[in-house]
């Protein structure tokens, strides 16, 4: 336990657990065993981090055992936060889970086992990572968005509230777990759906409402239900988007 | 109160409570009074069990006296878990509600009164079940779905993430409550929006993102907004879906 | 601390709030300094009351400087709650929050800074409501609606479960904050997604399902993805659907 850590009415820490220095921890919250949380992190109430994976509570969890999942395993059981991250009261935080710097979520967001995420994004409120997820540098996964496993998502990446991704294209049991790939820059507007398998070229950019069956190339503006391609960005605007990001704090 | 029951750190068990043997309680869980859990139950933290209904606190419920829903009042206020069920953490379930064995809930769920679930179901995080609705055996419906009041959904049914099933065609308050049926073994994919009403027939195959304004016959694949018929399923294809939720844990 | 206060097990209520008579404090939930709750309210169980605003935990919010949201601004830190309101559990409710008489609200909600909420109105489920907002009088937004900062919504609205309000048309960073105008008594069907910077005209109609990219003039019905106008009401149907706003207790 670090140096001006404060613990609020009603929560717990357990023993094995690393809290950085001026961490502060909600009320009602649980800091569970296997949780490394760095310095000046800020949680909030009624959270759980470090919550056991499906295989501690079911025995068994058939996504880990997946071809398509093997790059995305962590091996390390711990909850890693890194410094000056904030997570919003109500989330849930797995064990297996490794969260980068400067880390932003809002409220009830859950993020599962097998999940790493880079430095300086965000997870909008009710968002679902439901594990075996990889995510880059710089991107914001906004509100209500679902991100199902074996998705993998580069940096920079804007997608706003309410997008779903899915993994599994048949709707057979044991046949899912193909997530789709969302490359660096790409920006999705709300309420988009992502179907299985496919993958978004750098810089694309999905308007709002859409439903995404095929893979988009780069740079490509693509809308509708299905989504088509309506024209290419030209260089100006991906300057624009990328510069936006860059100047982001 | 059972053997070997464990009560975690926070946590408020009632009086007026049946609790199995084997059953584990999660920290800052509140049990309320006329809840009963079977054997090897394990509910997560933050939960609430055996919450009251809405007559208790607005003293009314319109929707209690719809011809509607008549057979899907329960009147046993009790709230029923069946053995070697798991309630993730942040979850609400109210009072009149059975629930079979062997359920499995996401987090932040919300089940309301009058809600009568089968063994062997899944209910992903988020999911809200509005109340006065029955779900078979074996049925899937994954995180951040919303079921309306009055829907009916039968055995082995497969419903991806996000789907909704709305209960009010002509969005006038007090003319509500004609969810639709999904029948035994029918699929819908991620981000369906089901309109009141219709009737999903058997084996149906609905295509994630789609808008379903009609009823559907048994057998068939619909997509898109609209939804319209592509084609029907040959038995191979059916035979295949049943027989992984045959094999399903 | 007003008369016949109930305040439920493992709750916490700060020094420096106003709590009305008659007022339940459902338990393990927080009621933060600031806090002003009227007679007679229900506060569910794991709830926060007075969460504090983004300017607090990350020092800055761009939103509080952008024109568009300048008449949203609510001074005022305090988190008022209206006589008779019920709050259920698992909400979160910011500072600079002013909400009227009898609000109910489902589970899980979210009110964030800066939103304004008329008197006998509905706040659904897992509804977001983002910041910077205002609401009329006889409103409900129903469960898992996502509503985006400087979204402005009249009276007798109804917006069924699911639909979502965006404010950012180009999806860059920074240039966001134009959300839509819903005027009175518009309907809007189940999982309908509003597009930035449009209005949407007193009595329209919006269909379940569809994508609205452009205002809509009174009285229309319209639907589908992108949203067309298919007829103009008829003085009977919204009279009916105004009667039944009128008698709605």
């Amino acid at each position: 336990m670090g140096q001006k850590v404060e613990v609020g009415f009603g929560a717990y820490v357990a023993d094995e657990t690393v809290i950085g220095n001026n961490v502060k921890i909600g009320p009602h919250t649980l800091i569970l065993s296997g949780s490394i949380i760095r310095d000046r992190c800020i949680i909030g109430g009624h959270c759980t981090i470090g919550h056991p994976p499906k295989i501690d509570l079911q025995k068994v969890d058939f996504s880990a055992t997946s071809p398509k999942v093997k790059d995305l395993v962590i091996k390390d059981s711990a909850t890693r936060i890194g410094e000056n991250s904030i997570i919003r009261s109500g989330s849930a935080i797995y064990k297996h889970v490794m969260i980068g710097k400067k880390i932003r979520t809002g409220h009830n967001v859950l993020i599962r086992e097998h999940t790493r995420i880079g430095n300086n994004c965000v997870i909008g409120t009710q968002a679902v990572l439901d594990g075996y997820i990889e995510i880059g540098n710089k991107s914001m996964i906004q509100s209500q968005c679902y991100i199902a496993q074996s998705v993998r998502i580069g940096s920079g990446v804007f997608i706003a509230p309410g997008c779903m991704f899915f993994d599994n294209k048949k709707i057979v049991l044991g046949e899912g777990l193909n997530g789709a790939t969302i490359e660096d820059y790409v920006r999705i507007g709300g309420g988009a759906k992502i179907l299985p398998g496919i993958t978004i070229g750098k810089y694309a950019l999905i308007g709002a409402g859409s439903v995404v069956t095929r893979s988009v190339a780069s740079k490509a503006i693509v809308y509708g239900a299905p989504a088509e391609v309506k024209r290419f960005q030209e260089d100006r605007e991906i300057k624009n988007y990328v510069n936006s990001v860059m100047d982001w704090q």
